[in-house]
């Protein structure tokens, strides 16, 4: 009853990498992909082509903690010993934590059920040596009590599309966040955000929008107003992609 | 009364910087040095060459949150506005803090009264991305309750020539740790260590032994006779220096 797809073990990997030297997750012509960087490993190792599907696109400067892919091998290499074998053959700015196998039908970005992404803001005087390519410096005076109760309205299943890249149009702009929250350690503010969902540039878009509650420039009103009137002109601006982490896939 | 030293004002920088690009703080032929790198910037800035005194060097890929630095300018540029003018012109893995007037009297090196350094372990069963240049990666089982009490035995004043660097040697190896700490923070193992002074990679060589005492290869009472006896041999390897960070240098 084999068919030959069965015969391949369906791999699900979870991948940490710093996405300062990538052009993003997605494979492109004439720039280095995540995407392709991976793939290449995995065929030097499993003695195969395969294409790794990952559960969202990061883009150029994103980094993940947990970014989810998956391909079929028939290579018989052991499960756990997937992820030393990829290391061996990754630069070590991408590392394979997880190896394991699913079932033939799952699929990263299809069974993908949601996400939490973290975004790191830099409050300082000075920008960050240390942390230059690991967050967003952000000199000004911030109120983080205000930023934090602008973070709580987006709580909840809501229309989104005041909070999406223009020009990246998709049907359905409803989506549903599980938790948002926002914390202060010294001069770095977190943001993480899980939902089921995020439209193109969304939390970008909404750090940017918390951001301007930070400054005075938007009140808790106007954000309420936004979200309902979902007119993408009026949130905040898309804040830099070095400040932000996938930082899990749920299944 | 002027002479020509006392018209120029002695400046103190605070410094942060990334290490990784470098090969560490002092000036040498055929490589790049923080040293080098900020004497160009403020040669630059302030419109005449400058010597720039360091409170200590540090080794090529160790980072400083607060290293300490002095000149002397002729230049009438406000002191508020050295760090953003210096900031404009170094490049981004290099960030001075902070610029006050000190006394002419006032030397980085000779005038500091302590050093506050920490070392940074990832504890994880994978090397990380993220953190790759920024810590250790160690991935063995610790004990962190008896890595703490053996770091303990070096509060105070010790001999401590069993953790300096083979030849190097000083004359006085002598030295007081006012406070020697450590915590655990999910995988990141943090050790931080203050003093009146520090022997050549003193810090990496505690940081080694107490890998030992975490992985049963040193005792309590091993440790307790290393510091007595002075042996470098029987002290743990010179960890790495990526994970060795230069907090803040007291006056």
């Amino acid at each position: 009853m084999n068919n030959q797809r069965s015969e391949k073990r369906n791999i699900k990997l979870v991948i940490e990498y710093d996405g300062t030297g990538y052009h993003g997750w997605q494979s492109q012509i004439n720039a280095v992909s995540i995407q392709d960087t991976l793939e290449q490993a995995i065929t030097k190792v499993m003695c195969h082509p395969v294409i790794l599907i990952g559960a969202g696109r990061t883009d150029a400067g994103v980094h993940a903690f947990g970014q989810a892919a998956n391909f079929f091998t028939s290579s018989k290499i052991p499960t756990e010993k997937i992820p030393y074998a990829l290391n061996s053959a990754l630069p070590d700015d991408i590392v394979v934590r997880e190896a394991h196998i699913v079932s033939q039908e799952f699929h990263s970005r299809y069974s993908a059920k949601g996400k939490k992404y973290r975004y790191i803001i830099n409050n300082s005087t000075f920008p960050s040596a240390l942390e230059r390519n690991r967050g967003y410096y952000c000199p000004y005076k911030l109120n983080t009590g205000l930023m934090e109760e602008a973070l709580h309205l987006f709580r909840g299943e809501h229309d989104f599309k005041g909070f999406m890249a223009a020009g990246r149009p998709v049907k359905d702009t409803i989506r549903n966040i599980y938790e948002a929250n926002l914390w202060q350690n010294n001069n770095r503010i977190v943001i993480e955000v899980s939902g089921n969902g995020f439209l193109y540039n969304m939390v970008r878009i909404i750090v940017g929008t918390l951001i301007d509650v930070g400054r005075s420039k938007l009140s808790i009103i106007d954000v309420e107003r936004i979200l309902k009137e979902g007119d993408r002109s009026k949130a905040g601006k898309t804040v830099p992609p070095q400040g932000l982490y996938l930082v899990e896939v749920y299944y």
